[in-house]
C-alpha cells in the first residue's frame, strides 16, 4: 500500500532526507554529503541508493511510496528540467525523470528549494491555516516562495519568487552573483549586511561609535550589536531593511499574500528583524496590503524537507 | 437552456455591457451611464434593468443566463464585496449579493477592472495561448492584472495587481490619489507623462529644444512629439519608461509570467513605447526572465467586458 513520501532538500554540502508517512509525520530524517565535485546522474543515484536502503531496512519497497519531493537550489522549469546550479555542478538535466527512472518509475517532483520550503510552512509551520504565502529566507543569499492557493508560482522560466534579485539599488556598482547590479540579495542577506557593516566601520570617526570596531564581524555579530544597542549595527540592520521592507511592500501589490514569512540564519535574530522590517513596509505600502502580517520561519532547515514531501501529498 | 451571458465593464462615467454567447461570442454591445452621484444600490439596480430590459427584447429571461460577470474600479474582496472606490459613490457593498437578488439568484461573479481585463485578454486578445500574464493599463491612472494559470490573483485584500501603487520614488514629495508619495501610478500614467513633460517645460533653456515649448500638452502630444524626434519629449517618454521597465522587471520574479501586455489609451503609441519599456526592463530582469514577451492589448475598451463574461465561462 502507497503509504510513504520521501522529502529531500539538497544543497551545496548535504542532502536532507525526512521520511513522512502519508498524514505528514516526519518518521526519520538524516543528511548525506553531496558535493561540488559530483554531476547531476551521480548526486542523483547517491539519493536514489540512499533512499532505496532506507527502504530495505524498514522492510519496505519502492511500491509502498506515494513518491519522492526533492527541493533543489536553482530554478525549475515546469518539465521537471534544471540548469546549471550556482552552487551544484549539476549541469543540464531533468532531475524528475532521471530520479524516477533510478527508483523503478516512482512519482518524482521538483522544485525550487525556496518556494519548496515556502510551501513546508504552509503546510506545517508559520504559514499554517493561511493559502497564499511569501516566504523569504535570509541566509547566504536571498531565497523566495510565492504560494497562491497552496500551490507554489513557480513561473514560466522557473523564476516565480526569484525577489533575492529584484533590483533594489540602481546605483549600486558591485556586481551581484547573478551579474546584475544593485539586487536585493546584496543588502539582505548574511553576506550583504556584513557588507553594509563593512562600509560603515571603513570610516574611522563612525566606526569609534561601535562595539565592533577593529573587528570583523560576521552577520550574527552585527544583530547581536544591533540588540545591545551598537549605533552602527543599528544602522546597517536599518540599511537592510529599509531594501527588504519595501521590497516586501512591492511583493504585496503583486500577489498580495495573507502573510510574508521570514526565514533562513538570518532571522534568527528575531522580533527587532521584524520591528525593523515592518518600519519600512507599512509607509510603502497600499492602504489594502499595511497589515499584512509578517512572522518568523517556524520548520528552521526542516521547511525545505517538509514542502518536498507536501508537494506529493 | 442556459447558454448566455453578459460582460459589464463598469467605469466612472458609463457601464460598458457586453452580451455574449457561451462559446465566447460578443453578440451585442452598449452602454449604459453610471454616475458620481450614484450610490452601488441604485447603479447596480439600472444595470439589472437594462439586462432584464435586453433579455426581454430577445425573447430570453434569467434562466437562460449562464451569469452575470461584472469588472468594478477598485479592489474587490473573496466574497464580491468592495469598499469606496475613488471613482463611483458605491459606499461599501457587496455587489455580487446585491445583483445576483436583484436578478432572482443569478450566478454574479465580480473582479477588479483591471485585473478582469487580463483576463480578457488572455481569454480572447493579446494573451491567447498564454496561461500567466500580467497586463499594465496605462490610462489616467495605472492598473494592473495579474493571472497565473488561468486564473486572477485578487489576493488577501483585493490589492493583488495593484503595481500602479508599487514605490519606485522615495525620494517624491507630490502626493498619489491612493496617499503615498512615488507610486509608479505617478510618471507611468498619462497623467504621469504630462507631469513629468510639465517639469521638464519648466526650464526655459531646455524647452527652447522643444516643439512643445509654450504649449500646454496632453499625453497623446508627448507621444506624437517623441515619435518625430522632439528631445524633450523623448527625455519624458525615457523617464516614464524607465520606471515601468524596472517595476515589471520586478515583477517578473514574483510570478514570472510568460507576457506582459501593455493597454490604456497610451498604449495606443505603440512601438515607440514598448521599445522604450524593453530599454529599461532588460538590464534590471534577472538572467531567466531577459526574453519574456512585451506585447500590446488588443482589444482595447472592450477587455472588461471580455473577461467580464469569462469569469463566468
Amino acid at each position: 500500500m502507497k503509504q510513504y513520501v520521501f522529502g529531500i532538500d539538497v544543497g551545496g554540502t548535504s542532502a536532507k532526507i525526512g521520511f513522512f508517512s502519508a498524514d505528514g509525520n516526519l518518521l526519520d530524517k538524516w543528511e548525506i554529503p553531496t558535493g561540488l565535485d559530483k554531476g547531476g546522474e551521480e548526486s542523483l543515484r547517491d539519493i536514489a541508493d540512499a533512499l532505496c536502503g532506507h527502504l530495505s531496512a524498514k522492510g519496505l519497497a519502492l511500491d509502498d511510496l506515494i513518491g519522492v519531493g526533492l527541493a533543489v537550489p536553482g530554478p525549475v522549469l515546469e518539465d521537471g528540467s534544471v540548469c546549471d546550479f550556482a552552487n551544484l555542478s549539476w549541469g543540464n538535466i531533468n532531475v524528475r525523470d532521471t530520479l524516477s527512472s533510478m527508483l523503478e518509475g516512482v512519482h518524482v517532483a521538483v522544485g525550487n528549494d525556496a518556494a519548496v520550503a515556502a510551501l513546508g510552512e504552509l503546510w506545517s509551520g508559520a504559514g499554517r491555516g493561511y493559502r497564499s504565502i511569501v516566504m523569504v529566507t535570509l541566509g547566504t543569499g536571498v531565497g523566495g516562495g510565492v504560494v497562491v492557493d497552496g500551490k507554489i508560482v513557480s513561473g514560466a522560466h522557473g523564476a516565480g519568487g526569484e525577489i533575492g534579485h529584484i533590483l533594489v539599488n540602481p546605483d549600486e556598482t558591485a556586481v551581484c552573483g547573478c551579474g546584475k547590479k544593485g539586487c536585493l540579495e546584496q543588502y539582505a542577506s548574511a553576506t550583504g549586511l556584513v557588507r553594509i557593516m563593512r562600509h560603515l566601520l571603513a570610516n574611522e570617526k563612525d566606526a569609534a561609535l561601535s562595539s565592533l570596531n577593529g573587528k570583523k564581524p560576521d552577520a550574527k555579530m552585527i544583530l547581536d550589536a544591533a540588540k545591545e544597542g551598537d549605533p552602527l549595527a543599528l544602522s546597517a540592520l536599518n540599511t537592510m531593511c529599509r531594501y527588504l521592507g519595501r521590497t516586501l511592500a512591492t511583493v504585496a501589490q503583486v500577489t498580495d499574500p495573507e502573510v510574508f514569512v521570514i526565514g533562513g540564519g538570518v532571522s534568527k535574530a528575531g522580533t527587532i528583524l521584524l520591528e525593523t522590517i515592518r518600519k519600512y513596509y507599512e509607509p510603502a505600502a497600499f492602504f489594502a496590503t499595511k497589515t499584512t502580517h509578517l512572522c518568523l520561519a517556524q520548520l528552521g532547515n526542516d521547511g525545505g524537507m517538509y514542502g518536498a514531501a507536501r508537494m506529493l501529498l
